[in-house]
């Protein structure tokens, strides 16, 4: 250890994300050793004192801070993190570039396309180390489908679908706002779902299948007005609480994505396929270690989806870890992301998603809102 | 049997919905013994005459026609069943009607609306017995289904979705038209898996869940041009391979639907999920015997989608069949469907669907494949 | 049909078996238009006059007797078919074969070995055509797996595990005894599990992976007590509840069986697995229609078990059905056993399993019974 | 942390299980905040001095050595984590107590009964803490599945089944022996799948259901001689390669129970299922985070399998991850027997399964042992 490079870590924002990040870079040393780089818990940053204070002695950070704008100009800083609300994203993270810092960044980019685009104008002006969490790319079965899609055993692309499934805000008596919700105010957070869950969707669906071309989406708030944990007061609910699109990509492929919070009996229920000319793959959250790979040519009287247990030591990342049939679970996607990190930091190479690349996932979701709202096609303007 | 009254049946059409309605027919006697009316194989009917009269040995049937018209004008025939291609559904339902006779028909009702109207309305006119071939209404999984949301067990309905995925016609190779391949040739089907596939998952869905309201749609033909079997030249494809659509059903639940040919290692994967404030069910042709329930009512910490194997007595028609345990497959819906119909005839009931039923799926069929010409949102008309 | 050659069934028992059998010789010539020979519904017998009458009418046999000896005397038969109790099976067999008929016999051959082997010298002292309805080996996928060990896929067998699941008798309240319930009287149905599910789980497993060689079994009768119904006093239950068997076969792999009616939540779940050298095969008939299969010649990251739905035309008997991806059922199994057998008149070959094939499971059930009851191993003298 | 108490940690032996315990003790802290506990990494041991000083820097050890015996006389150790073969085990356990250190073993407690029963003595005489990792009884669906049992859910038992299956020797030119693959020589091990793995099954199963009275077991060597690591020649192989055994528990349920390193197609198959009067439990390894219960309780026709992700707050352990829908994975198991053992400080309860439960465990491996060798039943004496 004592002879890595140390990456200071400022990390903002002490919630669910945090906790996951800070997760990661604890793990990250143990499990990738080889790595030159090692991140250090410099700093942990909350508006609430006491609630900063016990997430520092928790995970062991070596200081804290209330004001994020004191930690971004930290000399002892290196690279920023950024787990608050998404209303915060942008301004934290063009102020962290300017101020030389590397930034890490929760996904989605910011509550939309217009706070998006000035962060990554920052980003790359500033001309500093970047990625966005999303962290479902290094599942290791999600990883393997890429590998099985980059190495042509598809063919040509036929369809694509996704959906991201929870059930967690049925209840009409949950409120809106706070610390713990403010993924359902729209003022924290921007969108619903869209921003929440598809972003996710989308992301992975870019990067396995290429962009997304047009859409036509529609969204539904089902409880329209929940009490609202700041004024006390029964509020309009202005996020969506599920949206479905249908669109089609640049590769001439049909895509069909949904997410919501309102399916009854799903908690995380994150699936895609795809279909190819001579092959399909597809993944499910809720079991995650398992890739579903369907492949033509394969002798036709004993053709039949193949569930690979993605635990061997071939397997991405698996190797790390323990010895085939013996899972690992959603934290290690954090752990994967962060190695990744570390080692851009050697090569010198982008560790995707960049903040460009989440810019991409930001205009799909833009079409998404607007064709919702205007109830007709739009083109994203995505080129990849 | 020597008591019951007799149901005439003359059949049109021996291709594979020629065989699992004969089928049908010849098994519902030993299997729901208590019903009055008996169906009697009085004549079959198909234009080419050594393939109706290797039909008529095989399957038994008293009397062979060559041409329908004969055969609908014939003193000893009750009723006509349609199991031609999607073309001639229309002509022959009118001319049975006005013949008197009650009508079965094969589903799609017809190529388009503009067909099914008149259909119906003849049908109405006539005042005679009919129903229309939505046959997985009758899996009985599926009827569970429509018993547990009938009983209120899931409050309300925020989500249904429905995709019937199949990958046949991948193969470019393949040709179109002809007695096989009639369904990959728009002048004789009319719309491709529109009518063919996503017709069935509309059926369900409205039954289960009431009308469409409005529909946003994008179709898609991946194979542009193929050989067609009647002219030997290759011809363009007039079919869509695959089609989507989001919608509203009138009780303000958000639907999404989807059904290709182009869906490579599904063989014929037709499911559904509807996810209510209460409880979902789901369900899938390729294990048709289960249906998977989720019940919120359930204890939290054993609560799970249950796996109901389908198959006891209590459950809708299996006490018919063998006992808890032992599977029935594909053909017994619609041995299920002639039940049905027979008892109508006892009891004075209309059979579901009925040509009126069928006519509010063709409805959304026609919206969707207007949404999608026209890239916009379509009202359906539907009422329901 | 005029020209084809009549088989005159003549059949004892109007139960289940009963039912499942005469469904099967009903609808064989509908699916098999091929075979050469014909089943006609000559008589059916059962003790029970107003019984055997009401079956007669309901499945169309042209006559109907209540005593089996004069069935069996009849000119106008030409094959018995046993569908009684076990403890009947022996007499009526020895009889029919003397008689000349062809016979066939429903599983197990009868209530024990004793019983057993001068049925299989009388059926082949008479020469006639023979089989017994161990009805799971034509389930599709399972003649499937058959067909894939023969293919030599699997290399050295290591492992073959079996069970066979039910729960409908654990209610201490039920009966036994009587028409419905013969199944759990020792002096009807000779032993409990072991002979009516063991015997299935054992006749596939030697079919699949040859003879067993010894073994080490525990029965457990659960409830010690239940109500007769014929004597209307509360009895001893004389049946196995429950068996379970670890054994060794010829090809010196390990085998381990397991069958009982005490296995809350299970109707009729008969599963076996089979692991090679090379590949790995298991099945489950709660969902008939797939077949597991691992090829560890697949290449490494995409590996995994592959679930084949089998029902597609180039798999076993499956193109007399409907078209790739709509399932049978389980009575399927007896429409397939049925045309194999008329096809065994075509070619003079023997239908397996024979009564002699049928006598070497018999002889397993009787080591298990004795090494349960003895608290040792037990060599079966099975040959193959 | 720094009023923490500090438990300081020697650990002999850096292999897989060193791996998973010196994880544990990272993360524990972390994630179980509110013990008043924590562990130092005070030494790490292995005879290998560049292998024990290259783990000792991975993962943070303050110290290494390379004499257990040094080890374990420290002063500056409290807990002594054996994770060595299982051949030192009990001479390493004996010492410890004897030096009044806490003691914690890696399972099987050691090769035989005969090596066992004095550790279990030296440990109770000098009354330390103790406990052994047998950690399957902390994946949290294992956990729910003995709150459930405990709850009286299941009512009277009827049946236990357990195996392990995995695939990793099948190649004959795998050697024996050495640090990697110690576990296929039975000098090192004492027995092959027995102790490996069923050891965990009869753990697990004797916790859920009670003691096992007395076996009927089969074990097979199927690849007799492997080239030996450390002797360079070809030796027999006194291992296990696979054992299977029938059972009776003290409380009148069977038992069947296999595990084998030969079932081509499963990594690390642990499966368990428990069937009981009123309800039933199943659960798989490779799903770890689902539990699946059938409640007969349940109304009829929506009775199944229910498939519990279990992942809510509530269920055992998950409140300290992540989110419902979130999975954790296999070395969690670990970080919750830590998390137990250090409250067991605190309450002074003792830490199951302790010397005393394993031995228990240890009884029965013996008896399979035996009652292979002498082809026999074998009485366990457990009483439990």
């Amino acid at each position: 250890m004592a002879n890595k490079k140390q990456l200071r870590i400022g990390l903002i924002g002490c919630g669910f994300m945090g906790r996951t990040h800070t997760n990661a870079y604890k793990r990250v040393g143990d499990f990738f050793p080889e790595l030159t780089w090692s991140p250090v818990l410099q700093a942990i940053c909350s508006r609430n004192e006491s609630k900063v204070n016990a997430f520092k002695d928790q995970w062991g950070y070596t200081s804290a801070e209330t004001d994020w704008k004191k930690l971004v100009s930290r000399d002892d800083i290196d690279a920023v993190d950024i787990c608050t609300p998404n209303n915060s994203h942008a301004e934290i993270a063009i102020a962290a570039a300017a101020a030389g810092k590397m930034v890490l960044c929760e996904k989605p980019l910011a509550r939309d396309l217009k706070e998006s685009e000035p962060m990554v104008t920052a980003i790359e002006k500033a001309g500093v180390k970047n990625t966005v969490w999303y962290n479902y790319r290094r599942v290791p079965a999600v990883t393997l489908a890429k590998q099985i899609i980059d190495s042509g055993k598809l063919g040509r692309i036929f369809h694509y679908r996704a959906n991201f499934l929870q059930d967690w805000t049925i209840n009409a008596e949950l409120p809106q706002g706070g610390d713990a919700l403010w993924r359902i105010d729209a003022s924290a957070a921007g969108s619903g779902v869209t921003g929440d869950l598809l972003a996710h969707c989308i992301d992975t669906a870019m990067w396995l299948n290429g962009g997304i071309k047009d859409v036509s989406a529609m969204t539904e708030t089902f409880i329209k007005e929940r009490m609202h944990q700041l004024t006390g007061k029964v509020e309009k609910v202005g996020i969506d609480d599920a949206c479905a699109f249908i669109c089609h990509f640049n590769n001439g492929s049909l895509g069909l994505f949904e997410s919501t919070r309102y399916a009854r009996g799903h908690k995380a229920l994150y699936t895609f396929e795809i279909n190819g000319e001579n092959a399909s793959i597809r993944w499910d959250l809720h079991d995650l270690n398992r890739l579903e790979f369907f492949d033509y040519a394969d002798e036709g009287i004993v053709r039949g989806w193949r569930s690979i247990h993605v635990t061997d030591g071939d397997h991405p990342y698996m190797k790390k870890w323990w010895v085939p049939g013996l899972s690992i679970g959603y934290e290690h996607t954090f752990v994967h992301q962060a190695a990744d990190f570390l080692r851009s930091l050697e090569t010198g190479e982008p560790c995707a998603p960049t903040f460009r690349d989440a810019l991409e996932t930001q205009k799909v979701c833009e079409a998404v809102i607007a064709s919702a709202a205007g109830r007709s096609w739009k083109e994203t303007g995505v080129k990849i």
